[in-house]
Parts: structure tokens; sequence; C-alpha cells
């Protein structure tokens, strides 16, 4: 960005088998110096699809985006499943790595991308508006190409910012949202990338027959598990659907994580979700899927009142987060918030987090849903008050002096209250992300009974159970699959098998189910080693403190993993 | 502050000999977890008078106080010098510890102490007013008392808030300023400490005869030094006599850290200090001293054109940061900018370079005299800007994405630029406490020939310098003494010795030269065990990236000193 230029490079053998998460913390940890500002010239931002992702393996469009993160200060992958990712896999682009910062501050620039090969082109009149607006612009410039792109608030470098991806149709609604990489582009100058993928080779298959014979056994396994099936849970009534199972386990953080439970859940949860949206009989789906492809097809798109489309999706993260952590249960308000994290670039969990915390310091009330609205909207306006809510949880916390601010590393906790979910709590502890249930979610086992069946409230023994989930995500991540198919794989042995024979089947490689866990532990060392360097220690792998000290209603539980439980995370990876 | 009560205990036999910083990092380091919430009811506000302070001992009117700090996360001492100081001494009370927090959010006591006991009282009416007014009741309703307090931006718990303490006039313009430890006192519910020490049985002196021995030598010494003896340059100009000097060694840092020379330098300088507050004939006065006691008397009374008095008193620090450093150079402006803090309860230092940070970020322009008093106004106030400016140079860096932000460990640099004057920078790095010029004052041989002469340019072999000093200033903040002692106990053998016999002279001990050098380092080692407990690592003792790639104006070098020499301060402690 320094010079304006745009070069492709051959693929250094060492990064020849790896994709997604691997490849994006490999680089970060090689080129990246660990003490950079993590908005000034010296950090990278990287952009990798998964391993199979442009090939014909179910649910696997996701992309990685990777650099130091300017939220927790600490590498960061985040990623999404969006068309876009396949597109750049199918042009043979293994990775973008965005370096350097434009001389000019406040200059922006698009990289054009196409078969002929890549442009830097000034932003123009794609700065300063909100990301439909964009993506409007976008498609009647373009037609139909996909896009990256960082939205008004990261263009204000706010570390609440995500990356946000098109999604089937265009719309500006799928995010590589966590730990503010939306706030990196925006520092480099980059407003978006446009994709046109016209003319693309494909991804090359080293091994079609292994590709294939793998890939029928994913199919098999995701229509045959009762979660990820057509018509199953997640197809039905999207994540949501965890609104009343977390509501019931207790672990449904309420009101800034004072509660485990929320009065108003039922009336925000999946079941009500999809209910509405077939009553509404409107623009309104359930059964949405983020990418071509997907067999899964957990996403919606809400309507409003009068039939027209409001916003997709709304996911369980962004509802919770949202609504019971805000106190409000109008869920057309909470959709009308997500649509405001979509328009201004934001992440949604974090946003929700932020919003609770602000409650917590008497910015507004909990529960008041309208005062929640203009909050946000003070972001993408740039605003004071606009500039503290942008960056997030920690330090909207700071701002105002909260002592009750749930986040882990700088990071906003997700929808599950460590103090009733204890195993998830030690992977937001200990994850190199920060709080993030995505890291290492035993939550399957912990509720979902999913995996095997684990007590939520117990505190001891859980670091085993953390560490192999953090391992076994790792690698998901670099392959560009869903997480989702983890529900199938976990319970259905040849659904794993098929997972592994896709890989090999792309890379020609031979891995067994032994290098899931080992290529997952290699990733983690090298995340960690980056984040030690950078100055974190085990006093960052802790809960906030009030965890410690407060009981969650209504099972009345601290937080109480005990330290040494957390350190054995990664002592004994 | 949790039950409301004052308990009076006994001098445990480990703390007897201890006072000042050794005391309250003792304290710290003992009782309070390294990873609690600064702001939380686990963290601690400790006060302590030094060792010979109360006593005749010259210039030993100093009070420190320590707890966790909410700026650095780092275990923290700042200290002041007051007649409090002395008071408290007089009274016999080796330290104040406040614990917990009042159950009631947002509710607020005074302690008042007197040689009866101490008793919790609200603190109706002294709440939400400036700190002049706050004098102007205290005066009304206590008479001559002496009094602690923390300002409207401490109750609001603002990172950038200092302890405030009365002069020897009863102006709330003596500050322990660094650290923000005015809001640990706000979230603590604390008010203000009120200090009557009518019939104060005095302090107990072991040895009364080796203490006048020292107290003589060590006058005689502060007498015959050219920077301490009346008449000299701390005594004629105050230590903004500083500002020509650095400006001509080109470390004078200029709009916010670009540049060493300021061509408004003169304008705002200690000798033209002097000149226009002799010729305003009024209120103002130089060589003002900020306790009985002092021989030094570097302070002063500003004046207004009028002849009426303004404020006290224009340090150099204060001068620097909110002249300099904004690039204003109209004196009046910087005075008003110093009465703002003093009555809001903010760090001057920290303001400055906050307003430094505010105007890299396009707030308001370099210069702007006006718009600096506005911002600074706002943090008094409670806006969500003043919020921001009210939490520090890396808060209000972050909350516009700037990364020209001078601080380490989260505080802000003061008014030696380190890749001007490497050693003190070597200081800044490493200090427990963060950026902090008083931590190990290597410009003394640096910059001003006292105690040796090195080149402030060269960026080798410098650990040892700074560790040297950091070790004797740990000793020297236990003593009750101000720092502005060592110029001439550094120069003059036979000051130092006096030093030594008056602490010596009040406890009965037998320290040598040797043993200020020993206590000093296990001061440090204290904090530094402390910071790590509360995850610190080597990657936060470094300079803020910037410093390495922007060569700095005339001399246009970066900061140099290899990462290797920066660890050697604590590596061969």
């Amino acid at each position: 960005m320094t010079e304006g230029t745009v070069k492709f490079e051959e693929v250094p053998e060492k990064y020849k088998n790896m994709g997604g998460r691997w490849l994006t913390s490999s680089l970060i940890s090689d080129e990246v110096p660990a003490t950079c500002h993590p908005l000034g010239p010296n950090n990278k931002l990287i952009f990798a699809p998964g391993i199979v992702t442009g090939t014909a393996a179910p649910c696997s469009g996701r992309i990685s985006v990777g650099g130091k993160s300017p939220l927790t200060s600490g590498i960061k992958e985040a990623n999404a499943g969006t068309p876009a990712a396949q597109s750049l896999a199918k042009m043979g682009i293994k990775a973008i790595i965005v370096e350097g910062q434009p001389k000019e501050k406040d200059s922006f620039f698009i990289l054009r991308l196409t078969k002929d090969g890549g442009s830097l082109e000034p932003a123009g009149d794609l700065v300063g508006i909100g990301l439909y607006e964009f993506a409007r612009r976008i498609k009647e410039r373009f037609g139909k190409v996909d896009f990256v792109a960082t939205g008004p608030t990261g263009e204000k470098r706010m570390a609440m910012s995500g990356v946000c991806f098109n999604d089937k149709d265009g719309r500006p609604c799928r995010y590589a949202g966590r730990g503010g990489l939306g706030a990196v582009m925006g520092a480099k100058g980059l407003k978006a990338i446009i994709i046109d993928d016209t003319g693309a080779p494909g991804v090359n298959i080293a091994d079609p027959d292994l590709f294939k014979t793998g890939q029928r056994k994913l199919v098999e396994a995701l229509k045959e598990h009762g979660v990820t099936k057509p018509g199953g849970t997640l197809n039905s009534y999207g994540t949501a659907a965890l609104i009343n199972v977390l509501n019931e386990a207790g672990g449904l953080p309420t009101r800034n994580f004072s509660a485990g439970r929320f009065e108003g859940a039922n009336k925000i949860a999946g079941e009500t979700i999809a209910e509405i949206i077939k009553q509404r009989n409107g623009s309104g789906t359930t059964g949405h899927p983020c990418h071509p492809g997907c067999i899964i097809q957990c996403g919606n798109v809400w309507a409003r009142p009068d039939g027209s489309e409001h916003v997709s999706c709304l996911e369980y993260e962004s509802v919770w987060a949202l609504g019971a952590n805000c106190g409000i249960d109008d869920i057309d308000a909470v959709a009308e918030l997500v649509w405001i994290c979509n328009d201004s670039g934001l992440d949604t969990i974090e946003a929700g987090v932020t919003l609770g915390v602000a409650m917590e310091a008497g910015l507004i009330k909990f529960g008041d849903a309208q005062g929640a609205i203009n909050l946000l909207k003070e972001c993408a306006k740039g605003t004071p008050l606009g500039h503290i809510i942008g960056n997030g949880a920690a330090f909207t916390g700071k701002a105002f002096g909260v002592t009750r601010v749930p986040t882990v590393k700088g990071q906003g906790m997700p929808a599950y209250e460590p103090r009733a979910v204890k195993g998830v709590g030690i992977t937001y502890m200990t994850s190199t992300m920060g709080a993030d249930h995505t890291a290492g979610y035993t939550v399957a086992p912990e509720i979902l009974s999913v995996g095997g069946k684990v007590d939520p409230l117990t505190s001891g023994g859980k670091a085993e159970l953390s560490r192999n989930f953090q391992a076994t995500t790792a690698f998901l991540d670099s392959t560009g699959y869903c997480l989702f198919i983890s529900f199938a794989i976990l319970d259905i042995p040849t659904g794993f098998e098929g997972m592994i024979e896709t890989c090999n089947g792309v890379l020609g490689s031979k891995w067994t189910a032994d290098d899931v866990a080992s290529i997952g532990k290699e990733i983690l060392k090298i995340e960690r080693a980056f984040n030690e360097a950078a100055g974190f220690t085990k006093a960052h792998d802790r809960p906030p403190e009030f965890m410690r000290y407060e009981p969650l209603p209504p099972h009345n539980h601290v937080y109480d993993v005990p330290d040494e439980e957390l350190d054995k995370v990664f002592a004994e990876l």
C-alpha cells in the first residue's frame, strides 16, 4: 500500500499445504514483528481461503483473515463463509498479503482482481458510506462480483470493526467479525477488494478420486446428523435455536453478564424467528446458505412486519449479544441493530457486549432498544461517543470506569456464560484469539451432547477437553470448512474420514486423524509464540476478575476453574 | 470503605524501617492481587509519608501514594511535596491503607483525621465541584487543615486523575499526579482525607545527635550547589529553567514528539516566567516552597496580566506538556491549562501528552490554545469526549487510531525526548512505573553535567547508568526527601552522607551508602515482581514503535538503544 503496487508471487514450498488459519497465522508469525503497532505500517493483513475452498466439498466456502489485532494486541484469525472465498480459490489465489500504508493519511484504495491480474485504484466515492450503499454501487459499477470491504468504522480505525464479505446474493452481511481486522484494513488504506472470477481455472485437485470419496462421505454425514441435516435444527431454526437451550441451561449471558437466564429469551429464540418469518410471508426466509454448496444452510433473511426484507442474518450470537445481553426482547429492534452493524462494518458480538457495558455504565438503561440503536449509530458517524463504543467492550469499560467487563485479552465474550459452561470458559481464557467460542467449542459435549457428554458446571479436568477442541478447530479453520460440520464429524466417524480425504484429495497429502490433531497443535503453538513475543503471559489467560467473586444466577457459581487448570491447556500442548 | 470503618493498627516489625515508596510498594506487593482490576474492590490505595518526613530535615515533606495503576495496569507510586505529608508524619501515621469499596455506587466519603482518631463521613456537597471550590469549602468548614483529595475526574474514575494535596497556603496544586491514582481514590469512594494535626506528638527520632549532624551536612550541601542553593537555578527560575536547556539539546518534545526543538521555547521558559512575574508586580512570586522547611523553593505563583493570582505552579513538566508538546507558546494559556488540571484533578504531564495526541488525531490544531482549553474542560464535565481525554494519551490514541503515541506501559512520556536523551529513554522503557523521568533521572549527567558527564546521544552502555539511578531514586522516594536534593548530594559527598545520617538518626539504623543501593534495588525487585505477576514482560519494556522508525529533528536519530541493552537493566539487577 505504501507504493500502491500489486505483485503476484509463487507460493513458497513451506506454505504449499497450508490454507486458511494455518496459512494466515504462519505468515504473520514469519513476517509481522510481534510488538508492532496493529495500525502501523509493519502489521500485515492477510486473506487466505481454506484448503478445499472453491471445490465441490460441502460447506467449504470459508476464508480466513489474519493480522495483529488492534482489539487484543495479539495474533488474530477471523473467518467468514462467502462466495468471495470460493472465487479467490478458483482464481488460484492462495493468499493476499496487504503490506505497508499509504503515505497520505486517510487515502483509500480498492484492489481489483480479475483473471488478468490486479490493480489498485483510488476508492473515490466508495469511502464514507454505509456498506449497503457500498454494495449497491459495486453491483451497479462492476456487475455480479464478489467483494471484501471495511465499513465506515473500519475507515476510522475503530477496533470493533470486522471485515465484510458479500453473501451469495451480494448482501454485505458475511463477516470475519472478530478482533478488529476491519480497522487494520482501514489503517492500510484498503477500502475493498473487488473480485471477478470470470474465466478462473478452478482449484487444482491432486487426487480427484480420493477427493470424491471423501466428499461423498462428508455429504452423507451432514445429511444424517440431526443438527446439520436438511430440515434439521440449524436448517429449520438457524443458530438462534440455541437461545432457548442456553437459557434453559442458565448459561445465556443476560444484561451484561449479570445473570444466566433472560425472561425474554423465547421472544428472540430461533423457533420464534422462524415462526415470525413464516407468518410475515414476505421476503424473509430460513434455511439460507451463506455461499453456494452449503448443505446445512443455517442462515436466514429477516423481514419487516410488512414483509419487506430487513436484514440477513439473525444468528444466535448476534441475537444474544444485541438482545439478551442488552435486556432487549424486541426481535425487530435486534434485527435493526444487526443491520446497523452490517452497514457500519461492526462485529455484532463485540457490539452487543459493548452496548451491555455501556448500559452498565449508565449511558442508557438495559432494555432500551431505541437507545441502543441511537448509541450504535454513533460509531459510523465518528462522534467521540462513537469512537468509544466503536473500540469495543474493554475500551468502553475503561472509558467509564466499569469493572464488570466481560472480556479476555480485550475481546468481548460470546454467548456462553463461563460461570455456567466452565469448559468453554477455558477456551475463552486460553485461546490465542481472546474470548472466542469458535476457538474450542466445548459447548458441544457440555450442553448439546455432541461428541460426548460432560456436566457444564464442573470446574475440574476440562483443560484437556478445551485443548483438544482448540487443536481440532485450528485444523478445521485451515481447511475452509465451516465449523458446523463438526457436529456431524464428531458423532459420525465416516464424516471425519471424509473431511480428511477431501483435504488429501486436493493436496495429494497423506494425512490421518493424528495429523489433524498434530497440525492443529502446531498452529496453536505458532500463535501462542507470537502472543508471547507480543507480551502475553499466563496473567492474560485469566477470567475478568468480577467472575471470580460474583456468583451468577440461577446456579450461583463463580468462575471456579483454578488457574492451574487454565495453565494446563498450553503447558501440556 | 466497604463497611465504612476506620481502624488503627500498630506497624508490623517488617515495615518499621520503611517509608514512602518502599512502604507503599511493599504493602501492595503483600496485599494486592497483581491481576485485580485497578478500580475494583481488591485494589488498595496507600498513602505513606517518607522516613524523615515531618522532621526538620530540609526538603523532606513528601508523601508517596501507591496502588495498582488504572493507567499502566502495573504497580504505581507517585509522590508529592505537601504539608499534608508532614502533618500525617507528625501524627505518627506511618501509612493509610484504603481498602474495599462502598456497596452503593457513586457514594463518596471523607476521612477525617485528628489527634483523637479517624472517622468516615458522607462527602455531601464536596463532590462534583472543582478542587479550588473544594479547597475553599474545606477552609471555611475546618479552618487551616491539610487535605488529600481526588477531583471531579477522579470521582468519574478517569485514569488521568492524580491525587491532589494542598500546598503550604492551602491551594489544591500539589499532586501525586502520575498513573491515575486519583481514579483509584474515586473508585474507593474516598473523596478526601482531612488532616488536623493539632496536638500531634511529632516524629520520634531515635538518635537526635546523629540526625542533627546529618541535617546540617545536607543543608550545607543544598546551600552550596548551584542548582539548589538560594538564588540558584531552581530558586530563581523554577524547574522551567530546563525549557531552554532541553530545547538547546534538541530534546524538548515538540508537537506530540515530532521534533526536539520548539521555536516558541523561549516564550515559555523559566527565565521568561520569572521575568513576567516580576514585571506584573502582583500576586505572583518565584521561589515558592511547596511545604515548610524547603531550602530549594523551586515553585512559583503565576499572576495574570492585571497582577491577580492565577495559578501555582508553572513547573517545567507542566509548561512543556501543555506548551511545547501542544505547539502552544502563550504562557498565560499554558497557565490556564495548568489551572484546569489542578481544578479538575488531572496530571499535567498526562494531560499535555494527551492533548498532543488529540491534536495528532486532528481534533484540534497544534498551537490552538483556546481549543486545548475547551478540550481539557470536557474531562471534569464528564462528556464522552472528556471520558476519552480523561483516560490519557494511550487511550486517546486508541480511540482515534493514532500510531504516534508517546507512551510506555500506557503512561505518557515526560519532557525529555528519548531519541535525543537516550539514557532517560532506558528509564522510560524499563521503569516499573511506565514512562517516568523521576524514576531514574539520567538527564543529570546526560544534559546537566551533574553526577558526571555523558553524551546524551550515545545509545550503548547506558543500562547500568539507568539502573543505578533507578535504584538510588527508589531509595530516595522512600525517605521523604525531594528528588531535587539529588543535584546536591550527587556532586557533594558530605551531602550524601548527611542524607543517610538523617535516616539513621530517625530510625536508629546503621545504613551506609551501600545500603542506599541495595535497598533501592530491593524496592525495584518487589515492584518488578508485582508487574510480572500482573502480566508484564520484556515486550512491555520497549519504546513505542514509531520511535524506532521515525528520526527526530534536529539530530535525526531514531531510538536506537538495542532491546538487549534495555533488558540488561533488570536482568543484572
